[in-house]
C-alpha cells in the first residue's frame, strides 16, 4: 500500500493530535471557568437591580408623579426581562413536576432565539394536536354509527384515551418548561392539563364494555367525544387568535415573546367576540357533562369510581376555566382603561414617544 | 411620613436605575455573543481534531506498532470525550422519544459537575423505585391471601400500573437525557423500558375483574406479581453492583463517570458470579410468563387482545434482556484478556505508566 506513511510519521501525527488534545481540554476548562465566572457577576448585578427596581415601585406609589415613575420603572423592569439580561434573572423553580419526569436537568435556554424555537415548536405542537383532537373524537362518532350501531369496542376508544394521556403529558411537560424559559402562562392552564391527564388514566381503566346494556352504559363516552369534538373546534379558533395577537404585540414592542397570550385586546377584536362564546358554551358543556357522569354514579345506574372521578374533575376542570377566562377578560379590559388614561396623560404631558 | 425622600429624589433614582437596566442589557448581550463566538470555534477545533483521531486510527491499524499507537490515539480520545472539551463535541440527536413528549429543548448540561449530578439522581431516582418495585407486589400479594381471599379488586392493581408507566415513563426520559449527556448506556436498556411502557399502559386497560372465575383469570396478575418481586430484588442487587463498579472505574481513571456501568470486571467478582444467575433466572421466569399467557390466550380461556400482546412483549423483553446480558459478559471477558494482554506488553516495554 503506496500511500501508507512510515512509521515514524504516524509516530509524530499521533503525539501531536493528542498533544492538540490537551491543549484543547486546556482551552475548554479556561473557557468554562472564565465564562462561569462571568456570568455569576452579572447575575449578582441583574439580581440586586431587579430587586432594588421592586422595592422602589413600592415607594414611589405615595409619591406625586406616581404614574409617570412607576411606568419609568416598568420599563426598567422590561429591559431587564425582555432582553439579554434575562438569562441571568433568578432561575425559576423548576417545579416537582419536572423534577418527577426528568430529574435535576436544567431545561432553561440561555439564548433568546433558542426560548423562541421552543415556543413556537409549542404553537406547532398545539397546532397539530388540535386538528387530531377533532378528527378522533369525529371518526369513532362515524364509525359508531355507520358500523359499530351505538356500541363502541373498547380498542379504538382506548387507543384514543391512550393518545390523550400522551398529549397531555406533553403538553404539561412543554408548560413547565415554557415556565421555566420566563413565559407567564398563567398556572391555572397547567394545573389544567395534570386533571386532564388524570382524567385520560383514569378512563383507560373504565370497562366501556359490559353486558348487553352497551349502548346505554356508553352515553358518558359518547358525551365525552362531542364534547372533544367542540374542544378541537375550540382549540384551533383559539390558537388562531392567540398566534395573531402575539404577532401583533410583538410588533407593537410590547410583548414578551414567551408569553403564552392572555393579555390585552388589540386588531383582533371580533375574533375574540367569536371566541368567548364558544369558550363560555364549552365549559358550559363541560360541566353538564360532568354532572351527568355523577348523576348516572348516584343513580346507581353505574357504580364505578372512574365515573364518578371522572364527573368530578370534568366539573373542576370547567369552573376553574371558567373562573380563568373570566379573569383574563378582566384583566384585558383594566389594561385597556389604563391604556386609555396613558395615551390621554401622553398627550397632556408631551410624550418623547420613545419605544424600546 | 418623614422618610419619604422627596419627588426629586425618586425621579434621580429611577432615572439610575433605567440607566443600570440598560447597561446590564448591554453587559449581558456582549458577554452572550463573545461566549457563543468562542464556544464555536472551540467546537470546530474539538470536531476537526475528533475526526482526525478517527480517521488516523483506522489507518495505523496496519502498521508495525498498531497496539502502541492505537493506545496513545484511544488516549487522545479519551481526553477529548472526558475533560470540559466534552461539552464541545458535537450533540448528539436528542432522538424521537425526548422530542415527542419535551420538544427541540436543550437537555445537555455543559458542566461536568451539573452532569454527574443527573447521573446520581438516576441512581437514586433507581434505588427508590427498587424498594417501591419490591413492595407494592409483595403488598398487593399479601392483602390478596389474607384479605380478598385469592380475587384482587380492580383499583389498588391499576394505582399499581399507574405508577409502573409513570415509573417506566421516567426511567425513559431520565436515560435518554443521560444518553445526550455522554453516557454509553446501551440502547436495549432504554428499548427495554419503552416495551414496559407499553405493557404497564396495555395493563391498564386489562378489565381484570370479571365474572365469577375470576381467581383463574387472575393468574396471570399473580405471576406477574412474583415475577415484579424478583425484578425488584434483582434490580436492588444491580444498583448495589453497578454503583460499586462505577466507583471502583473512577478510582482506577478508567470510567466516563456517565457511563451507566455494562463494562469490564474488577474488585466485586464475588457480587456478579452472584447476580449473573439471578438474571438470568429473571428472564427465564420473564419468558415462562410471557408464554404462560399466550398459551392461555390461545387455549381460548381468555381472548383479550392485551394477554396476547403483553405475552409477546414479555417475551421479547427476555430475549432482548438475555442477549444483551451475554453480550456484557462476552465484553467483559474479551477486555479482561485484552487488559492481560496489554499488562503484558507494558511489562516487555518498560511502560512509563503515565495515567491521566
Amino acid at each position: 500500500m503506496g500511500d501508507v506513511p512510515e512509521n515514524q510519521d504516524f509516530g509524530d501525527e499521533v503525539s501531536r493530535l493528542v498533544e492538540q488534545a490537551k491543549d484543547l481540554q486546556d482551552s475548554a476548562a479556561a473557557l468554562i471557568n472564565r465564562t462561569s465566572r462571568e456570568e455569576e457577576a452579572l447575575r449578582h448585578r441583574v439580581a440586586s437591580l431587579d430587586s432594588r427596581i421592586s422595592s422602589l415601585r413600592s415607594s414611589v406609589r405615595n409619591s406625586e408623579q406616581a404614574n409617570r415613575l412607576e411606568e419609568e420603572l416598568i420599563r426598567a423592569k422590561y429591559i431587564l426581562s425582555e432582553g439579554d439580561a434575562a438569562a441571568f434573572l433568578p432561575i425559576k423553580s423548576h417545579g416537582r413536576f419536572l423534577r418527577m419526569f426528568l430529574g435535576p436537568i436544567n431545561v432553561r435556554a440561555n439564548r433568546k432565539d433558542v426560548q423562541l424555537k421552543v415556543k413556537e415548536e409549542y404553537n406547532h405542537f398545539r397546532d397539530r394536536t388540535a386538528y387530531l383532537f377533532l378528527f378522533f373524537p369525529s371518526l369513532l362518532l362515524m364509525l359508531s354509527s355507520w358500523i359499530w350501531v351505538g356500541c363502541l369496542p373498547a380498542l379504538p376508544v382506548q387507543l384514543y384515551q391512550a393518545w390523550l394521556l400522551y398529549l397531555y403529558t406533553g403538553l404539561a411537560l412543554r408548560e413547565n418548561i415554557l415556565r421555566v424559559n420566563g413565559s407567564d402562562i398563567r398556572p391555572w392552564w397547567i394545573k389544567h392539563h395534570y386533571c386532564a391527564m388524570a382524567m385520560a388514566l383514569i378512563s383507560l381503566t373504565w370497562e366501556i364494555e359490559r353486558g348487553p346494556d352497551c349502548s346505554q352504559k356508553q352515553t358518558g363516552v359518547q358525551l365525552f367525544l362531542y364534547w372533544a369534538i367542540m374542544q378541537g373546534f375550540a382549540m384551533i379558533l383559539q390558537n388562531r387568535y392567540q398566534r395573531q395577537r402575539l404577532y401583533t404585540r410583538i410588533a407593537m414592542g410590547k410583548a414578551k415573546r414567551m408569553d403564552v397570550v392572555w393579555g390585552e385586546t388589540a386588531g383582533v377584536k371580533g375574533q375574540l367576540l367569536f371566541l368567548c362564546p364558544v369558550l363560555f358554551i364549552l365549559q358550559g358543556f363541560e360541566a353538564y357533562l360532568g354532572l351527568k357522569l355523577l348523576k348516572t354514579a348516584l343513580a346507581g345506574f353505574s357504580s364505578d369510581w372512574q365515573v364518578i372521578t371522572c364527573g368530578i374533575l370534568l366539573i373542576i376542570m370547567a369552573v376553574g376555566n371558567f373562573a380563568n377566562t373570566v379573569q383574563t377578560l378582566v384583566t384585558k379590559s383594566r389594561v385597556k382603561a389604563r391604556m386609555r388614561g396613558r395615551n390621554r396623560q401622553d398627550v397632556d404631558q408631551g410624550s418623547d414617544g420613545k419605544s424600546l
